[in-house]
């Protein structure tokens, strides 16, 4: 099948990968010169709004995917007039907008953080008073990797945020959290589920850094609570796809912090910790091939490299470490590949991780895993 | 690092497809039009033995290998004069003549069967008073699947054989086998070694058809027979890459039938089977990363699609199945893909198999492994 993808950074090339040896041919709109992506099939050289750009990977398509949430709405209703556009794009309209997701989890009975929208000034005393102190006063649209976003403690601090970060704001109860988890769900065109293990994970600066699967001490209760919210949000958009929901464990439970209508970050290990990735099964999905039950034989990790790389020949000579590099060019705060780190046991997997992370330039201390 | 591939067929594809997330980049020297690895780099549409050709891929490349091992001796010399050209041409060259071959594993203390050269039906006596009866007649060069060779019992087949099949031949006595096995070996360009547990190989007119690994039965000391002797080849050619050498387990001993300087169908099952797959190694290899120690957690088996593909669909829905296709047409007796099966335990490994060959039209029954 000839699948569109909607973007030619790291997750188009990774989807490209794993699904060029399912038999599909790959086809990819990106505005910028030389896209991650972009040896692994046609590339349309256009703007995500660019309606030239849209007919013609319409064209070059069966079935057109994305691998980020900020597609314009226009362009995802463009094109799903035209062809299956998976996952659905209402659920890309929800994860452009922390209130329409921050409502849908209400509305699915799904817990989150209290919450209420921030438009001016002059309403931060109603919302406050709805989320309490601390809270964090977020954009609500186009927020990414921690930016564009500030934690106050105080109506003052508060009123600052609003004025730094303008109008279209929204105010959350600060979620104070044992740890951050994520829950990965992929649903097939006939209906079918499929689960990954709660992964765990560690941000530094706001992005990303390490993550840690099968999340540690995860217990079956767990599991069924992430598996069941996930399902609550595939059934809301009669999604296809892969589906992430971002968490916070607090007080034993999951609390649901923001959803990623796409393969994810935190998914990565499943190139090299399950029997099928992410990546695999997000191309199933869209293309209406069975999903496959992942299989995740051991504990695994990974850890993303950010901003410059590290010595690659000593990071591929450490035994177990499974390199992943992006072509792309270093620049700070950016990703440019990750290391995925597998074993026979936790033991093993973080003594890997210790190798790993004493080659990376300047990275500070290692985030560790909660319980290994 | 830019590697450049002789040959765009399948081999070429997967060693892309595992080379690309390590940060190298592609050039392929290909004659036919639409090769499977045609998306996955820059493609010089060329012959073998086209000068402009060469150039072109010796100008786009840091270091060059080769996905089968028929390269004309002439365009290994030119590209070996001007660039790495990994694994060394004299191991294509004994690759592509049977006496060269079996006369290297006798010098190097191989066991082989006991063959002899025929260039004429004048010599055949000769050559079976050194081979005895039943023998195998084969031409030297360029058989492959099977062709070009003919099992004689008596003089008279055998001079009818010699008749059919020219000048150029080899008799080599038929070895009487338990199984078919191979071995999997790769070299660093550092000297460091790696080795893949040996594999069971099945082939169906004269056709790889079904591969079990670990060899049902492996015991350490088989497997550190297969490794000595795959070590001594690697050591005669100061060897870099993966080298595969066919062998029959004949009481209970190891007997070297033939070698191939590549990456090898019997090695495919890595790609599901092992945390590192042949082709990734021999992408290390030859760019001078360091090798890695292959982990295989479990059984795993490789069943070739050939000729014509089964119900797709119905396959990726087979738990523990994993499809790789090459995008090649059908065509009788063409590898078309290859389906790896992986379990937690031989017996869920056998019956995923028999799922699998259930889809499979017109295939007779099913090589079953010699253990499970």
């Amino acid at each position: 099948m000839r699948v569109g993808i909607l973007g030619g950074g790291q997750l188009g090339r990774m989807l490209a990968l794993e699904g060029i040896p399912l038999g599909h041919r790959f086809a990819i709109l990106e505005p910028s010169p030389n896209p991650p992506a972009g040896g692994l099939g046609t590339v349309v050289a256009a703007a995500y709004d660019d309606m030239d750009g849209l007919a013609r990977i319409a064209a070059a398509a069966d079935v057109v995917t994305y691998e980020f949430e900020n597609v314009p709405a226009d362009s995802a209703a463009y094109l799903a007039a035209r062809l299956p556009a998976l996952p659905p794009p209402a659920a890309l309209e929800v994860a452009q907008d922390r209130m329409a997701e921050k409502t849908m989890f209400r509305e699915l009975g799904i817990p989150t953080a209290a919450f209420h929208p921030v438009d001016s000034v002059e309403c931060l005393e109603a919302a406050l008073a709805a989320t309490g102190l601390p809270a964090v006063i977020k954009t609500r649209r186009l927020g990414y990797d921690g930016k564009g976003q500030a934690v106050v403690r105080t109506g003052a601090e508060a009123a600052a945020a609003v004025v730094r970060l303008g109008s279209g704001l929204i105010a959350e109860r600060l979620v104070c959290f044992e740890r951050e988890l994520s829950v990965l769900a992929v649903a097939g065109r006939d209906g079918s589920r499929a689960f990954y293990p709660l992964t765990e994970n560690h941000h530094r600066g706001g992005i990303l850094s390490v993550s840690y699967a099968p999340a540690p001490g995860l217990t079956p209760v767990l599991q069924s609570e992430g598996e069941a919210l996930a399902a609550r949000v595939l059934d809301r958009f009669g999604y296809v796809g892969v589906l992430a929901i971002e968490l916070f464990e607090a007080g034993g439970r999951l609390v649901a912090n923001e959803i990623a209508p796409r393969v994810h970050n935190s998914g990565h290990w499943t190139l090299d910790g399950a029997d099928t990735s992410q990546f695999e099964n997000h191309i199933r999905a869209v293309t209406g091939m069975p999903l496959a039950r992942p299989r995740v034989p051991g504990p695994a990790a990974m850890i993303n490299l950010i901003g410059e790389l590290p010595d690659l020949g000593a990071l591929a000579g450490i035994p177990g470490a499974h390199l992943h590099l992006y072509d792309k060019a270093p620049r700070p705060g950016r990703k440019l590949g990750h290391v995925n780190v597998t074993g026979g046991d936790e033991a093993e997997v973080v003594g890997t991780v210790e190798r790993v992370w004493a080659l990376l330039p300047g990275e500070g201390e290692l985030p560790r895993a909660s319980g290994w």
